[in-house]
């Protein structure tokens, strides 16, 4: 995995608006988590299953930057690439525009550690960077493809 | 528990706001919640100890009565009483208002079942009835202090 | 509007989820919010529009009843039905399932005031009964097809 | 305004947890924001007058450091520091820790712009500016008592 992409489109729900009429600031963490559920399904390792497998992913750090407002009902889309951040890290590379207008919302970063169940740290599973190594062999040489969405 | 009743007060959080600019429908649960959770304590049935023993309360059913708004940083009262409804179902009554004005904010309850960790239904465990039970025992006979707040 | 059904489909998000390992209660309101916000888009009569044009529909009822868990990941379905509750207030029967097993989640009802930007209630505006009542013309004498969704 | 702090004790909200059995990690965002509305309040400015008088705050960035677990029920202590980042921005400082333990939860900061209603940049408004200077004016020489807790 030195890196993958995947978009997903939302809409603003009338829970995450606040009284200022745009979202309120922490539901940008809560769009980036979808984000990273869809690219782990694409990825082959829905994070459902790897919780099942007693691999889990807590963050460690996040940080956002608010670059424009979004009010209830509007489309947006997430873009999400994730890489690894040293050996036993994962790093999740987010950005958040308007899905018309392309105007950006937000954009920002996580960064999860492995642990187990109990939250000690641990390893990447081989599990885990077996199907990732897999994904990036079957990946077509100059293939860009599934960083493109549907224009 | 024929009836126990306790309040507590929190204030608004900006978070909790919607565009409209009273606080977003939902939370009146989690606000029942906090009223729950401290009942629970007051009880000597501390919730989070209850679900260390292998003893959970999952809601059945909630209804909420919206009665009128509060904004954020508004100072509210939470009060809760909890009885049994039948042998193996807490109902929990609550009523929230403005702390100050004492204007109606919203109403319900919710209905909770026993259950294991897994969410199988079980009868109240021994240790909770007699808690509840040694509670009431040490309560004074016309005493009703407990269902007043300081004023 | 005698009575109009959607369906919509989500996925339970990780934020959504609490320690019990389902959806904390509370989230049921806010897909049903979910479900009104697509229900009132298909009636041609989009919620955002309504605040822009001075509608406000505030709710002064829930009820919830919790039919089963979903955990993270999985993906349900939210119908709406949509009805007036005498002349000045709008019902929505939600149901919510598993989009695959048809498994109950919950069900339940809101009731809405029709008001104004500052709370106060008002009739329903003659531009939203003309909406209702020409969307109602416009369906087909015996269809119901917009009821169903694909099975 | 050189540096002000304050300290806000709050409890782990059931609804506030994940099924990872922490809390979810955009809580810590509100959590941050409860800090805010507390010591706004202190310093003689609540933020529900600023918003009121055309004032408002909204987040530019925001960082957060995930340093350990707090499980529903725990007793949190969040520190507040605030500060001018420039002339036109405030900077919050957060830090979470175990009310009794000590231990860390999470530390981070929020940058926040003031703005018009409509979101458009404005300079902190001179009332504003001017009850910063008379908090301290008044505040005693080498003191450092904001810094404590009432214990």
């Amino acid at each position: 995995m030195d890196r993958f992409e995947d978009r997903l489109r939302l809409r603003v729900r009338y829970s995450e608006t606040d009284q200022m009429g745009s979202f309120y600031n922490s539901r940008a963490l809560e769009w980036f988590e979808c984000g990273r559920s869809e690219i782990m399904r694409k990825l082959g390792l829905p994070y459902a299953e790897m919780e099942a497998r007693g691999c889990f992913l807590p963050l460690v750090e996040a940080h956002v930057v608010y670059q424009g407002r979004a009010r209830y009902d509007d489309l947006l889309e997430v873009t999400t690439r994730v890489a690894f951040e040293g050996r036993a890290k994962l790093r999740c590379d987010e950005t958040i525009v308007h899905a018309e207008s392309r105007l950006p919302v937000a954009s920002g970063y996580t960064i999860h550690a492995f642990t187990s169940r109990d939250g000690k740290p641990q390893r990447p599973p081989a599990w885990f960077l077996e199907a990732v190594e897999q994904k990036l062999r079957n990946r077509p040489p100059a293939d860009d493809s599934e960083t493109k969405v549907e224009t």
